[in-house]
Order: C-alpha cells, then structure tokens, then sequence
C-alpha cells in the first residue's frame, strides 16, 4: 500500500511531500525529479510566474546513492519568491500593533470557480488569502515530484507513461489519430501545446492567442497512455479496488478536473455494444484484441493493452476579463481579484495526469505483486506472467 | 469515517452487505430499502432476469424497531433462484468422482468487454464462472440498499438525491432541459426509461426497440443530483478529500461505467473562461448563484447550490450477436458465452449512481460534522450554517 | 490488504461477517469454521449461555466447493435463541400503542466495567440496550470464523497458530514452561482451561471454583505464538506498519483487555541490556537466535523466530456480587443488571486471540507477498526465502 | 480523519513530517514545538548525542501568523551533523570509482535486538546502514513535533496531557503514589528522570548509575495522563474503533516498546471482579467514578475520567558490553556494532509516549466532532456536553 501526502501553500516557503510504501532500489535522482518539474511548466499561454517559479529541489528522506532505501521519500520544493512574502505568509504570530501588511491587503471578494468563497465558510475565515494559498495549483509540483518516483518504480518493471493533449477548448485531435507511444515523449514536450499531431497543435496555438486577445481563458482534454502494463492490475472484487475507479479519483483529484474518461469514455456510451467491445482473438498462442476502445481495463482490471485514461479540464477562473462576484467585507458588488495571467494550463495538466496515473499505478502493483525491493517485486511480476496460460 | 463492504455471487445464495460508522437514530424501515431495491429493476429494455430475481431482504444488524443503533448495519438479498444453483454454486467441496456439474460446464469462453478474461488470468482460473459471479452487476444491489440507509441519514438533514437518464445511445435530452426535483422522483421512476423529458423518453424507447431488433444493447448516460446540501462537504486541502475525486471514483466503481462528469463536465472544456464559471452575487443578504455550469462544487467542496454529476454507461457487453473469442480449453476461434438478454441498463444505473452518491455523501457529512446520533449530527450542522456570516 | 467489517447484536437474528482481500483457492469448510467457534466455547467457569449458543453457520459469499474465489468472504452465525428475542430485538417499528414489550424493560442502571453509561451519553439512549448488544462478547464469535479462514491461508503457507493460557487471575504458568507447539493444540483444547502445564492448570481450575462460590470473577493472561513465520512481516520504516503495532491494536481491540505484550512484556523492562535481547549465531549456515525473550519480532518486523504475543484479561464485569450503580431514570443508588453468570472466560480469550492474530498476520503476508490466488502467494513467499543469503 | 506520515533517515539531511487533517485557527508556534523536541532530550542516562543533537526546526506549511489553515502541516528539523555525513548519505549516485567511503565502512554485524538483520533480509540490503538509518529513534523527534501540533488543537478543547516515568529497570514508583496533573509537568521535566515521586527518582538515578558502572543498560515503564476528555471518544461499535485499540497500536508502535496497558492493566488481570471496576455513584447530579482502575475507557470509549495508558520500553539494545553477533560479509562470529552510550532512554520515551497519544485522541476528537475551524469542533464538543442528561 502507497500513501502520500503533500503540504505546502503557493507562496509559503516550500512544498513537501512524502510517499510511503515504495520498495527499496528505485534509482531516484534530482535531475529526474527536475526533468519532471520542468515539464510541468510547459505549454503555450501560460502566464509570468511560470518562468520566475523555479523549483529548488531538495530528496531528503529515502534516497541514498540514487536509490531508495524503503523508508518513506520526501521531497521539498522551495519557492524562490519566498523573501517576498515572508511577511505576508509568515509562521510566526504577528505583533499585534503592526501597520498595514502590505501585499497582504484582506482578499475578500471571493473568485467564481475557485475555492474561495466555500473556503472561507468551511474553514471559518473572513478573507481568501487562507484558502486560495493551499487550493492553487502551484501544489501539483508536489504531485509531479512524486509522480517522478512512481515512474522510475515502474520502469523497473517495463511500465512506461506517456501524456498528451487531446483538446484545447473547441480544438480537437481528430478521431482515429495516431497514439504517441515513450519514444515520443521528447517530441511531445517540444511540441507547444504538447499535441501529437501537428495540424491540430497549430489550431490549438492559434485558440490560445485568439483567447489571449479576448481577455479570455481555455480548458481542454488531456490523455494518459500506460504501456507495458501486465494484466490483473486492480480487480472486479469490490468497488474501491477497481483500477477504473482508483484512476478516476485520482485525475478527478487534480484542480480544475471536471470529467474523467476510461478508454472512448462518453463516446463509447453513444455506440451500441457489437461495436463498443474489445474482440478477443489468438495471435501466437496468446489471446489479444485488436481495438482498445475500452482503454485497457476490463471489470476494473488492466487487461494488458494500452491503458488510456483522459481527463477534461475547465479553462482558467481567474478570467482577465474579470467575474462578478461580491466583497464580503462590504457585501458590495466587485470584479473578481484576478492575479495571474495564464491563458491555458492544459499541457501542464496532462504531466499531473501522468504524475497522478503513476501514483495510482505503482499502488496496484505492490498490491498485486508485493515486493520490499525493485527485484522481488520484479521478480514476482515475471513469475506471474510466466504461469499466465497461453491460450 | 464510513466503511462499507459487500460479498456474495450473481448465483450464490445471497448477497450481504455491512456498513459501519452511521449515527444511532436513522430511521430504517425494510419498505425502504425494498422500494429502492425495485426501482434498481426498472426500465424499459430489461430481461428476463429482472422479473424472477425477487429480493428477499433481511436487515440482520444495527437496526431495532426502525431506527439505527449507531452499530453496524448489515443487510441480506437472498437470491430465490438459489435451489436451483446449490450444485454448481455450492459451498462445501465436491466428492472427486461426481459426474458432470450439470449446468456448471465450465465457461472457456470468454466474453469481450467482461471481467472473464483477465480474471481468470489474476486469480488463476481456468474458466471464467468465479469470476462473472461476483464481477456481474447483480452485486449493485447490495450497494442500493447499503445506499438506501445512507439516503434515509441524509435525509433527517435535509438532504435529498435524484438520479435520472439523460442519454442512451445516442439519444440525448436536449441542452438546457429542466432538471428534476426531489417531487418528481414518482414521475421518473414511473417513466419506462427514468427520463425526465417526455419527448426524449419517447426516443429513448424507439432506440431500445430498434436495438433489440437488432441483436444490440445500448448505453448511456445517467445524472444524480443532490438537493439540500450545505456549502462545505469536501476539501481543498488535500486530493483525496475533494469531493469530486470521490465522486468520481464511486461512480467509475459501478460496472459498466465508463466516464464521469461533475456539472457540464466535458462541456465545460469547450467554452471560454468568461462562459464557464459560476459568478457569485448577491440575494437577501446571501451570496448566490446564477448558473450551476460547475455542478455544485468549487475547490472540491459542495458550494451549497444542486449537485450534480453524470456517468456514462458503455452498452451492455453480453451482446445477443455474440462478439469473437477464443475457447481457453483449445484456443480455437468462438462465439463468447450469451446468458441475459437486457438491451440496456441505463435506468437502472442511475438508481446505482444514486446510492453510491448518498454513500459519498453520507461520509462527506460525517467528516465533516461528527456526530454518533443523528440528532447530534443535525445540532452540529445548524450550528455551523447558523454561523456562516451573511454577506 | 485485507479488510474486514462484522456486524451484529447479541440477541439479534444473527452475526454477520464480510473479509475482502483475501486470495483464491484457500480451502474453506463449514467444518472448519464450526470447529472454531466451538473452541471458542471452550473452558472450565463458563456459564449457561455457552451451552444454548449454538451457531448456526452459513458460509455465504466467496467460497464455492470448499474454496475461496479471491472475492468477499461472507459468514454469518445464526442466533438460536431469536424466536424469543423477535419482540425485544425486532427490526420494523413498535406500534405507538404497544403495551409493555415483555423482557425489555429498560436497562437503565448502566454496569460498572461495560460500555453501558458511556454508550448511552455518547449514542444518546437513554438506556443501555442498544449498546450492550453490541458490546457483548458475543460478537468476538464473527471474528474466530473470519480468523478461521485467515488461519486456512496461513496454514498453505506453512504459518500456524497456537494459543494457550498463561494466567487465572494470580495463578500463572511458572516461567520457563515449555511452549506448546502446533501438534499439541488438541491436548490444549481438552485442558479445562487450555492450560499447558498440567500443575498449572489444576491450581486454575481450583481458583475459578474458590471465585465462583464467592459470587466473583476472574481474568488472566493468554499467549499466541505463531510458527513458520518468514523474516520480514511487518516493517521499521513507519510505525504503523510495525507488526507489533497492528498486533496490539488487534488484541486490545478485543472486549476486555487491558494489556498487551510482545515476547517478554514487561519482563524485559525489568532486565538489563546484556539478558534482554537475542543475541545473534551461526548455525548450518544460517543466523539463529538461541533465546525468543522478543516474541519474535525486532524493528516491528518479524523475525521468523516463534511469533509470541499476550493478552491481558480483566475478569467478568459482571460479577454476582453485583456493582453499585445508579439508576439513570430516577438517580437513585441501584445494584448493577446481572445477565449472565460465567466466571471466567480466559480460555476462551485465547481462540479469539489467535483469531485476530491470524488476521493481522494474513494482512502482514498479503502485504509483503501479494498474490490474487494462495499459488501466487505461496511461489513469491519461497522465491523470497530462496533469495535470502546464507551467512 | 487525521493522518499524518513521518521522513527521514538518522544521519540524513533531516526529519520530516506532515500532518493533515487539522481545522483551521489552532495556535502553533516554531517555540512550543522547540520546546517538546527539548522535552524528548531529558533524562539522567542520555548519551552525547542528545546534546549536539540540536534541533534546527522550521514549520514550512499549514500555519501562518501562529495559526493553522486547516491544510497539511509540515514540520522539518534539521540534523546539524548533516555536513559530516554528506558523502555517507548523499542523495546522489556514488562515482563508480570513488575510493573508501570514510565512515561508511558497510555494517555487516547486524545488532541483536535491533532491526538491523531482518531489515537485510526483508529490503535486500548486504549492510545494515540503510536499515539502521530508519529504524532509529532519532524518527521520533518528527512524531514529538506532530504531537505539538496535536496537544495544541487539544488545548483549545481543555484536554492535557501528562507523562511520567513509572519505572525504570526494577526500580518502581509505588503503588497508590500520586498521580501528577498538567500543573506538575514543569516539576516532571526538572526531575532528573522525570519521576513524580522524589523517592523514587533518586533510586532511579542509583540504578542508572550503577548500570552505567556495569557497561549495561536499563529500560522501564512510562504511563501518559489526558485530563478533560469528554466521555464518547472511541466506540465499542467496532474493534478498531475502540480509543484502547488505537492507543495501543499508537504506543507499541514506538520504537523498544514491549508492552502496552490501558489502566491498571496487567494489574487488573490479577485482581477479582469485585475489586477491579470503577463503581458508579451519584455527586451532585452527576454519575462519577471515585476509583479510576480502568484508565478511562470502557466498551473503548473515553468515560471522561483520567486517561491512563502505559508502555513498557525495553532495555536499550546497544550495549555496551556488545552482544554476541554474526558479520554477514564472512559469516565469523563478532561482536555488535556499538554506536552510541546511552544507558537510559526511559524518560525520553515518556514524551514520545504523549505525542502519540496527542495524536491520536486528537484523531478521536474529529471523528466524534467533526469541525474544520477549532471554534467549530469545540461548539460541537459543549453542544454534546450540553445535552448529556443528569442523572
């Protein structure tokens, strides 16, 4: 079993984050984890702090030599705008006869899409500042280190993930388009808006700047591909063991997630069923289908092909082009705060997916496969495979 | 914290279904949980099945003159085709030299877009009826009436749920419908395919007719709402706690279920930022809503306005034009197994989407306001909406 | 990882039990079940429910033809005294104009030592049957039946369990008594107090006799051991997943009692460094311990020495010479409820002990082993012995 | 819900921790966590390490201006030996031809009493250095930091907390001493072993001198207080709801701990029925208890009175005197790695003792109260309070 938990708030000094349950000998390295956190800056329209947020990356529990040990890894990113807002997100209790806060003027007319207003009246504040500094999504950083020591687990075991753009507001990859499979992923982070396919990346280009213009914001669909996936992962037996279900809450997880699809997802929903399934057939001794329209699970479980799981994501709420909302100080009608410029966060969004895929998957297969060390969990995943019968 | 957990075959003697941590005080009565175990049959496009699988029920635990003893509560559905299934599906071991299982040959034929499969492949099988017993739908019905008391719990605190068809196959309600109210849930269920718009029923049973015809099964999409809730269910703070990354994974947990939707969900990633959200503004000295483009969550939290997410149902997999597969006994080329005839199931999903809603809920409620009586529960839920400050 | 829920009262229909988690093809029997919750009957100073409390066992879930199918396991025991008890403990609504409801007046002088009063405040009864109904002991017999089948998996891996009794009340096996091993479980059982040491077990039986004439009762201590045990269950890296954590929430777990050690307990506080640990030798190959004062376990992990945990039993609360109380309806002095008239259930205690153990363990195995059938499980457990070097 | 995980090798960087769960308005400061972390120092016996063990602390998430956000918090400490061990444990891959590593010679003489061999065993490693690292005590400076944060959210609902030390070796306090109250604490800490009978104490001292003396080393028992806890935390409902279960699991999940008892424990097992309840009586409309042998639970729930839990630590297992071993690179005899010099880490653990418990009544707190702001779980809590009738 693999737990983990993040910690940190947007301008707060650092985020942390912990993962417990991983085998010992996962080669880990800084540069891996930076390689990760770097993708999830990319893409076309986002915004300033993109660029000024670099990430000071710190391993400081469980990796030795560039591997694990076994014990829980923690991993710390500092905020190297920290020194400007040491006063405002201060640890320590403010003197009481303190002037003004400077920057940290009361933020009281709550963002429509945000966490602001119902933040502040579950956690009992009377400004946003307290809410808005852990729902950003300057936290997935913490996820994507993670997400990084997940796939280096998995490539132990020949477990390889790849993330692309399917949709950008309106623009769309066509039907039938060609997968990207690991040897692209070079490819696909070079690409603007990390889209496979070319003439589709130019239109979604050309949405952003139309958008950009327009003082407006853009959602979209990001995919997740898992190669190399053994089958079994998951299982029929009880709801919250499904693989389906487990992937589910975790895409769903990430902010600004609001539909989550397994294989054709809705599509396959308008098909009727001679042409929704995956036929099996027999193809040197081994069974195989020969479509993956269900994604690569079937009653819960990875069945060995393609996983493809996508996630769709609003387009931005913090609209230059600002919403109504109401000033809670005075009950007065006001435009939204708006404090951030990013036109479209989907390419980024589909590094989380990745990273949150990854995470899911390296559960399921120490549930599966047990396994204190890389090698016996390796170990007893080739053992696994060599009794699977051939058909 | 609400646990849950239920066991029992499609052909077994029974299902049984035990759910823990609910208040003392919820009252609980057999009716209730029978009439929903009958709204689960319903729909036009059911087989044969539905009709003689009768529920016998019986609440063996936690509940004493109608009301919860804050103990857990268990529940049995006996399956009245079991004197028919004692051979095959027998507990106690079979004496080595018995002749033919009658109607238990084994099954080697595995069904695409089922369980079968892989099944067999994980939990080292060599047919596939230990597996399609307990990954068969059939299991839902413990979830309904595990979600019947969740819903009698919710409604002591003035929470209400409705679940209705919004598409099969590609028939869909038109944008913009009217949305059903608690008042009409006589009305839906007394619609043949649970759909709120009369005209698009209408089209809904053209389709199943046409389907079956055909030798076709259909899918679709089912919406649950939820009336009543406070802001606040959910969180920020960590993924895990939004309420819409447990949402989405207790819908994708149904079988069958193949995407999941929060509020416009996938619709919402082809709009603009200015069209997407929900601005907040000002009514008797309350903040409010507009629109419900977000489907009643921000941040992860219930906002306190109509919840509302979606599954999507891929079409019934056991299709009466039988898809291709292998024999696992002689690798040879085959026609997979047919044992029902439904051509969709869609109504009855929402029914499900519905209980796995209120048990989501049940717990978000519980986490958020303790409680060991309902009565307590309520006192701590007024008292929080008491202090919630006007705007 | 295995979960496990069980439900039920004491006077209800009957106990149900659910464990999921658990592999295919262990060998299941109602026999075997049977078998266990008749020696949790067992033991000289048991009273008169003892003998009526027959169970009615019903396996019903997950087990088909003597094995399990990797799915839920259900059991449920039925309550043969529930013709009588319809009334009291029945599930539908009272009829507003029902007179007196025969044995049920209400139980409103709580009993020193039991949940009553806590219960009563915390559940909002103004009376203590709701809450004694499910506190009762009754309850541990849906447990020995899941430890049961817990135990059927350990066994195919070479693990069994022992339990025997240490103490009655000041009468203790003297230290260094030999340890019973598994081929001695039957001489165990036959012992009126499952005590291995015949002295021992004479001067127990004389003491329960000595309290039983003076109207009072008895506790004591009990010891698991488990044999086959591989190095490495349980883990250092964190404290819950330390096996002697989860094995001390497991037997505390159980009604009434108050402490809990691993190995030599408290005996080790007492000694010195240099007599109180392991120490380390070599012997055809092979590290070996030639003491177990750490029952087995060091850093939380096993060692794969003999496991050997204890128990810590307070006597029967409900002692003849009843308690002083108060009557909550009038708060007026009372003598507590006196329902029953065993003297001493220590030996008892053991069965249920072992049963625990035995979950813990099979979750501790599940964990490091993994494996979805016992085959799979089994062939990771030797490979990972295989893999251990000689010294 | 309240969970919370700890990073962090001894020699490594530093600790850290993350706890979440937590409302938002609890008072945490960098001082009050400094000030246990200088607690879990104290005790006669204590080897050099303690002293230039230095805590370097920093709060880097969930609190700002001394209050917490209701988000994760997350604690680091920092090892000021940290420049000293850099090539040792360095996170980054070895030079494949780097010469000797200094002092990180492989520890190939796994230490009886440790986890040094089994960890080997279970993670793969030929040295007991990545084990060792872990499995130290020097963890529990992370717990004690997140018992803090938990004692101040306690707090807020007048519930203390006291430890003390009951025994070290065979050198115990009385029975019947006094037991100390949160006025004492101060007293407690300034007594060289933390023993609140002077007597005692200075015979303590004696017994670590003369063990010192002896090249030998001493363990003990420790017992934690919680004053002003509500009656109802904790349930009989369920095994591993009882606040006994999750009390024991919280201390025998320390590091060296043996033995857990609730009360009067292993006492009580001793005693006869009649002599070993706490009877009920009536003062001033209130029914109270004027003996507390049960510790504070029963049925596992808070009765309102003193909470009392022990646990029994053994002898320090590096002695001095080193213990017989193996070397595991050549299979000679050998004696035991020999580390460090302390004698007693008794008292330490008494404070260790009190964050766990911290951590878990404040775990118990939430799930009976719910609340996400301090001021809202303590309305709960007197709400509750308010509506408990007298008797």
């Amino acid at each position: 079993m693999l737990r983990w938990l993040t910690a940190g708030e947007s301008h707060g000094q650092e985020l942390i984050a912990i993962v417990e349950g991983l085998p010992s000998g996962i080669p880990v390295t800084l540069d891996r984890l930076r390689a990760d956190l770097a993708r999830r800056k990319l893409g076309y329209g986002r915004g300033a702090r993109m660029k000024f947020e670099q990430d000071e990356l710190t391993l400081s529990g469980g990796v030795v030599h560039g591997k694990t040990l076994g014990s829980p890894v923690a991993v710390r990113i500092g905020n190297t705008e920290w020194p400007k807002w040491t006063e405002v997100m201060g640890v320590e209790p403010l003197a009481e006869d303190l002037p003004g806060r400077g920057r940290s003027a009361p933020l009281t007319r709550p963002r429509p899409g945000h966490a602001d207003l119902v933040g502040m009246q579950k956690y009992d504040f009377d400004e946003a500042r307290p809410i808005l500094e852990r729902a950003s999504a300057r936290e997935t950083a913490a996820r994507v280190a993670l997400g990084a020591v997940a796939k280096a687990f998995l490539e132990e075991l020949g477990i390889e993930l790849v993330s692309h753009t399917l949709a950008i507001g309106p623009v769309r990859v066509p039907e039938g388009a060609a997968l990207p499979v690991p040897a692209d992923v070079d490819a696909l982070d070079a690409d603007p808006v990390r889209c496979f396919d070319a003439a589709t990346s130019a239109l979604m280009v050309a949405e952003i700047d139309d958008a950009h213009k327009e003082g407006d914001t853009l959602g979209g669909v990001v995919e997740v591909l898992a190669y190399g996936l053994p089958p079994g992962l998951g299982s029929h037996v009880h709801w919250d063991r499904r693989l389906d279900s487990q992937l589910a809450a975790a895409l769903m997880g990430i902010q600004a997630i609001k539909g989550v699809e397994v294989g054709d997802g809705f599509e396959t929903t308008r098909r009727r069923g001679s042409a929704a399934h995956d036929e099996l057939y027999r193809q040197d001794g081994v069974i195989s289908r020969e479509t993956d329209r269900a994604g690569g699970t079937e009653g819960g479980m990875s069945t060995g092909t393609v996983l493809r799981v996508r996630a769709g994501m609003k387009p931005i709420a913090t609209v230059p082009h600002a919403l109504h909302t109401i000033d809670v100080a005075t009950g007065e009608d006001a435009a939204a705060h708006h404090q951030r410029s990013d036109v479209c966060a989907v390419p980024a969004a589909g590094v989380v997916a990745e990273a949150m895929t990854a995470l899911v998957l390296a559960n399921a297969v120490l549930e599966k496969f047990g396994g204190d060390s890389v090698g016996e969990t390796r170990r007893n995943l080739e053992s696994y495979l060599a009794a699977i019968p051939e058909a």
